[in-house]
């Protein structure tokens, strides 16, 4: 395979190794996306994935293709082996990359090692002191878009103020949003409130209002399901926390909703007549539905899911990372980036 | 009126003009404690809680008396202004406190204020740097404890500590619990994720396990309802946003389950059928079950609520405030937190 000219054609590198159940539910995605239109290559041991692709009948046919990677970093070992261990199939995902043979990288793997890889093979956009994990909350009006949600624990105002830019971008080439409105986390709307970073970041961020972002100014914990801002800016601490509370809430109020009606009969019967709208609501509230986050600001696509993803949610992860390609976003978000621009 | 002598019959003082609704909810909340069994004095402008009060036919034979305070800080004043403003019902408030009049204060008004007020009048008990907000979650097993809830933005590990031991006197004291577990919010279960400050606090804590608490490690966003440990201990910036997101999303969740069980005749005849179940649940998660948080660490009794409290909330705040100082609450603090002691 030589490098990609056309944008339509070239394969997302998926670490189909990677995650809680190995390579399963990588490949049974990857064969729905294939399926889709969207070409995929299988990073991980070649002997495994083949064996696996056998289980699919009709697989042979898809665009999918197998690359041979013979290390692969545990969800328990350190992020920083991504340094030393080359042959590790997240390395092997973004070298592809980085060499222009796949569009973007997908991995349900180890979280801080798919961030350091893409980070060290790929680089920065220029203008970005560091990247943000990207992702999707349920919200009154569609969803939200939540930065960072984990890629850094301790920031700086000036971080704030660019990832807003990124997702601004984002939002406007991926989701069809003209101009996204950007909410800053605090613990009060007045802009005097919060934490040091975070006052001095709303200064930055009222700065860049009308100069390529759509600054609403604080926005308040309760604010996030409300949908008051297409964004929510905020460090990767409160944002990681903001993702796992938002998540582990929704299992425990739906799983009291569930209790509530087999309690006693008449609220059984009630429940079976209930049973298919309350369905349709915990898939509102289910990861898979997004796939996975991006990482905004590294120079390549590179997209982290929950290391639980199923085959639905490694599909969709796929079709997002198309679809990111095909709209061209690292070369959009260069440009909104580069000095003198916004 | 003189200084009590006996724990029982001292009055709880209450800010009977603060909050969103100013007078109503906060005596009709009096009239049900006195009730109870619990006095109160209201604070705040005489005539016009005379009136209040006599639209409570039988409120006259109650242990409820006025206090008059002139003035009130409004919820979009400064914080600052209670230096200035000696008049205001919630300084009046904290006084009755100081001078041995009341057992304890409890505002609906401006959060900020009464955080403020209750630091310069009654000052904090030895060993802690910074009080702290402490509030209930419901978690799946009965509620989790979390602190700080936005007293404090911007922390130093110490102060994680100390609230780490202020929390676990607590919930010995005031909920029966003999050796509450401690979990330090994170965004990894592993002893190195974290912020610096998270990480160093992490440390702080270990020394303490098992000299004065019992603790569980790091928790993350997904473990608070889960309810993996009976204390959550976060700086106050993390704490009021997980406080805020927590009853914004049940209220957006509990709304769409409402709205999917009247979206046709088969589910609006089983909502009927489970609206009882679905109301229970509803009130699990109303924060006016607990009535108001605690400001841990000032040396007195000063508990703070929702600007939106209504007579309900307003009345278990009282009965709670009751309740901690029945138990000698601060004697016990100061106990716990004496150089020496742990």
């Amino acid at each position: 395979m030589t490098a990609g000219k056309s944008n339509t054609t070239l394969p997302i590198a998926l670490d189909a190794v990677g995650g809680d159940h190995g390579a399963p539910p990588n490949v049974e995605g990857a064969v729905l996306a294939a399926r889709a239109g969207v070409p995929v290559l299988l990073v991980g041991d070649r002997v495994r994935l083949h064996g696996e692709l056998g289980k699919h009948p009709g697989s042979v046919s898809l665009p999918i293709d197998v690359v041979d990677a013979p290390d692969v970093i545990g969800m328990d070992e350190h992020a920083s082996d991504v340094r030393s261990r080359t042959g590790a199939s997240i390395n092997v995902c973004t070298r592809l990359v980085k060499e222009g043979r796949a569009a973007a990288v997908v991995s349900m793997g180890h979280s801080g090692a798919t961030m350091a890889s893409a980070l060290l093979t790929l680089g920065r956009v220029k203008g970005v002191d560091r990247p943000a994990i990207l992702t999707h909350l349920p919200a009154r009006a569609g969803f939200v878009t939540l930065l960072d949600v984990g890629a850094n624990a301790d920031v700086k105002p000036g971080y704030l103020a660019q990832w807003a830019r990124l997702a601004t971008v984002y939002l406007r080439v991926i989701e069809d949003r003209a101009d996204p409105t950007v909410g800053l986390l605090s613990i009060g709307e007045e802009d005097h409130k919060g934490s040091q970073t975070v006052i001095e970041a709303h200064g930055l961020l009222r700065e860049l209002h009308g100069k390529g972002i759509n600054f609403h100014g604080n926005v308040e914990g309760r604010d996030i399901f409300q949908g008051t801002t297409d964004i929510v800016v905020t460090d990767g601490f409160t944002g990681n926390v903001v993702l796992k509370l938002a998540e582990g809430e929704a299992r425990v109020l739906f799983g009291w909703v569930r209790e509530a009606l087999g309690s006693d009969l008449k609220t059984k019967v009630g429940g079976l007549l209930v049973r298919g709208a309350l369905r349709g609501l915990a898939e509102r509230m289910d990861p898979s539905t997004y796939g996975a986050s991006i990482l905004l600001g590294v120079r390549g696509l590179a997209f982290i899911g929950h290391g639980s993803a199923d085959a639905r949610a490694v599909k969709n992860a796929l079709l997002r990372a198309s679809r990111a390609h095909e709209a061209n976003l690292i070369a959009r978000l260069e440009a909104a980036l580069a000095p003198g621009v916004g």
